[in-house]
């Protein structure tokens, strides 16, 4: 489908909550600015057939970009390519872009004397052995290549797990298509913190202000307990006029900050967004 | 699988990266203590047919258990419950159980003087329609009910996204039955940060020490750039004798420490877990 997007998110410190899945929330907000839809985000282990399984289901979905991070490094437990080769039925080859791309890495350490070898090693070559047919992306901040690949109408492209060398490709090769994909699609928000009312007294308000405001998305986010209500509503829309689309979320919230006043609520704070 | 567990978090606040989702990793730390296996992590939005895609797709690869966070609410847009019907093809229905449940706490909320209404308006019963045969868990902060139901050998347990109340039904309702499942398992790690080696070169004597010792996962997770090198390794196990398997561990991290100092690198700190 246009404009969607899928995460895949490979690693065992994630499913044993050793990290922070911070890698998602950044590629899916950064996505979202551009206009693009997340429509699943997805972790798996180290296993290639994990990886294999989950790169199928994300594939079969038909989004037009799917990206995994983690599992590129020189390690026995990266897998990501191995496991992605695995779902397209393709074999992995030394690719000799990807090659070049290491080999220059370790030169250049080399010569700021803070390595011990340039010799290209098994786990080193590993980083450009890439599925047949995958092109590798430049990695400014560090060694392991970024992987771009095409099936059919989807782009499938595989980040590290180093947020900084993940953020770095992904700012240099990837958010240019997201956003030429997305056209003059952008993504406006604005959140209203409300006090004084609780939730389920708040529904019916703003079903009432979703149903005259077509396209405008109103979520409600309870702060604290039922009891002691601080809710943040988020109004959100994607739209092709940036000036309209403020124009139409203001007017929503006019809406229902006076529905929210008629019933005793506060309108606490405002979040310019 | 015994001692399995997925995690379903629904909501479109994570799919747009408007908050980390600390609930996955919240649930997969406990569970992973408890010598649980999260198996995989699965974020979908608040659609009815996403919830219930995701939901089926996890009780096919059987799991002992999925647990599900986020959509419990009265809004609009807290569909979980209605997602969960549709995947065991169930009606939903009002549950006496949930229900007194809820009228419980408006009603304690009127006592203390902190709402408008005790009335059970639409939103509120809401909370307490489950899908059929389902189960109602006491929710000791908010108002909306975790739910319980089995599907042949699957344990499925809806959670609320609000974190407080997540975590006080999983502590309450659900970690005892995952303690009883892992029986006497349990998970065991250590880190130790090393310098002055890359990861390239740490790959080879990270695949000796495994080999070496049976059941002991290590993993190099890269703190910084491939050419400054500051890398944490993470020893971990699953074992069913704490004493035992610390030693195990214990051993492991001796021998992948001199195997390091040999190749010029620096054991720097120790974390003890």
């Amino acid at each position: 489908m246009t404009r969607q997007l899928e995460i895949i998110c490979i690693g065992n410190e994630l499913l044993i909550g050793k990290i922070l899945n911070t890698n998602s929330q950044w590629i899916a907000k950064r996505a979202t600015s551009f206009g693009i839809t997340v429509k699943r985000i997805t972790v798996v282990g180290d296993e290639i057939n994990e990886i294999a399984t989950a790169t199928l289901e994300a594939l079969r979905r038909k989004p037009r970009f799917v990206i995994t991070t983690g599992g590129l490094g020189p390690t026995f437990d990266d897998k990501t390519l191995e496991g992605i080769a695995t779902a397209l039925k393709r074999k992995t080859e030394i690719n000799k872009g990807a090659l070049k791309m290491v080999r220059e890495k370790y030169e250049a350490y080399a010569k700021q004397g803070r390595m011990e070898t340039i010799e290209l090693t098994p786990p080193r070559i590993k980083m450009a052995t890439l599925p047949k047919r995958a092109k590798p992306l430049h990695n400014p901040i560090g060694t392991a290549p970024g992987v771009l690949t095409k099936i059919k109408s989807t782009f499938l492209i595989a980040l590290p797990g180093v947020p900084s060398e993940m953020e770095a490709i992904f700012e240099n090769s990837i958010a240019p298509m997201l956003k030429q994909e997305a056209k003059d699609l952008i993504f406006v928000e604005r959140s209203v913190f409300v006090s004084n009312i609780m939730e389920s007294t708040l529904a019916p308000l703003i079903d009432q202000t979703m149903h005259a405001n077509a396209h405008i998305y109103v979520k409600s986010h309870p702060k604290s307990e039922e009891d002691t209500p601080h809710i943040e509503l988020h109004f959100s829309t994607m739209a092709k006029n940036s000036e309209n689309a403020r124009t139409c979320l203001q007017k929503a919230i006019a809406q229902l900050s006076e529905l929210i006043e008629k019933n005793n609520g506060k309108i606490k704070t405002l979040n310019h967004g």
